[in-house]
């Protein structure tokens, strides 16, 4: 790193790259300039710090960078919106290898191309662990931006990609296992849905809410913003083999992890009742009046999800 | 911090505040969205690492909280666009008082009113050293981005904002001592002429950078950028009575502050020769054809500014 110097890293993170196509001005001036023909820009960020929340023991460089990106690129999404591109803050020890560093930024530009999207700006600088914040913009294309708050009583809630999985993934590195590998992989790099988002938002969806701390606890924050309770029927829950497997050999319950375990970031969406629910998407419950969240009526019992600083 | 947990802390980064006009969804949502008007939007972000780039010993959280801002703000200006939002990452450690995160924000929130600008997201996270990330979004108005690459030969160049201010504050801090106020202050909490760049723009200015790095640094990337060459002529740096009677005191030479001191956040321009430079603005040599950047036709002996990772 100490070679480099940061005008030659910020040149290597995009040597090679196509930028997205909404890029009028790309990276190496003060500012970035991108198209919002939309009149409107959606914009989300997220920071990542080594050991808490990720380990490059666990997962290598392009792993985590993938999963920095698919965090704010999920965010963007479960707006309704298309991801168009991300600015990047690396805060890296001076000792870092050069490679990590392209590693990282690498991972960041494959999850951002899965959905047409690329680094078109960044900052570079010297810290004591490695720290890494991410901003997506987004483009709504015309749409209404799909809410926490919207969800009326009556509308179905329902589920569209993988719950408990990274959780699963987390509890196998936790016990210094690293197989499964398709479980332990879903913890390294998540699957977000991304397509889900805009094409819940044309179908009709109420309200929307990407699943980054749990279930049960993202359930929580959209009945909350939208004022009204929400019921999961426990029949419904998407429990997959692959995750009952691996809860049996560890001695828990699967349905935890489904509940309680965040990062895969599934979006949960609300819709009217006379909405057929688009491909993909998985009915798990009813919105009613009221406040709250339940699981066939009745209260969940223990901690609804993972959140930062509690002890 | 442990006792709020992320959601009171991101609440309450925003309480009491007004969301800038532009914000059609604010804080709250998996990601706000904005205006943009003008069909654009510039974008920029930087991190700031304390012991890197702030001390908290020697700056109040307000004060690096409103440094923070201004480094992304002025980014913004020097495209000669008008700041409109800021999204937040702050990773601070687990014990880090309520209070000091309130201060940080509050000064981010204080630097970004003084351009009708906002907060309008954010990630609270735990590490192990306070590290702050801003990205900074702007509305060019309908003009073209000023950008680093447009200078061209016979024009003149010309500053607007102050030069050495912060690199004679932080000599001060460094020798252990406090005053002049006026000249720690400045190194505390920069001044960028945030309006000076949508007005050069306006009037007519054909290139732009933001001195982060040292005059003559980013004079060399606004030269490289453009393909031309700059002469700076000595006579014309503005080398201001204050730092005079610093430098006297510490036995330097101001010049060396005022070429290659960074953090000031100066607006260094480039303007057509018929254009008269808007108010504020100074001339300090010309563009040439050419490469490089002299100091009256000579190359300048030393280092050109600040750079990370360099020893």
């Amino acid at each position: 790193m100490a070679e480099l110097g940061e005008f030659g890293l910020i040149t290597r993170i995009n040597a090679g790259r196509m930028l997205p196509p909404g890029t009028l001005l790309g990276p190496g001036d003060d500012a970035a300039v991108l198209i919002a023909a939309d009149r409107r820009v959606v914009v989300t960020t997220d920071v990542l710090v080594e050991g808490v929340h990720f380990r490059l023991d666990w997962a290598t460089p392009h792993q985590v960078g993938r999963k920095a990106a698919a965090a704010n690129l999920a965010d963007v999404a479960a707006m309704g919106a298309v991801p168009t591109a991300l600015v990047v803050g690396l805060a890296v020890p001076g000792q870092t290898p050069v490679s990590t560093v392209d590693e990282l930024t690498s991972g960041m530009w494959d999850e951002a191309g899965r959905v047409g999207a690329g680094i078109v700006g960044g900052d570079v600088v010297s810290s004591a662990e490695i720290v890494i914040s991410v901003t997506a913009l987004g483009d709504l294309q015309g749409r209404a931006p799909l809410t926490r708050s919207g969800a009326q009583a009556d509308e179905v809630l329902a589920v569209c990609g993988r719950l408990g999985w990274s959780a699963a993934g987390l509890a196998i590195l936790r016990r210094g296992w690293r197989s499964p590998p398709t479980v332990v992989g879903a913890h390294q790099v998540p699957q977000p849905p991304y397509t889900a988002g805009p094409q819940a938002a044309a179908a009709g969806a109420t309200a929307m809410i990407d699943i980054s701390d749990g279930l049960i606890a993202d359930a929580g924050h959209l009945a909350q913003a939208s004022g009204v309770a929400i019921d999961i029927e426990s029949a419904a829950l998407p429990v997959a083999p692959e995750l009952i497997d691996v809860a049996a050999a560890l001695g828990v319950d699967a349905r935890h992890w489904v509940l309680t375990g965040g990062e895969d970031h599934a979006f949960l969406g609300c819709f009217p009742p006379a909405v057929a629910l688009p491909a993909g998407w998985t009915r798990l419950g009813m919105v009613r009046a009221g406040s709250g969240v339940t699981i066939d009526d009745r209260p969940h019992e223990g901690s609804p999800g993972w959140a930062h600083f509690e002890s």
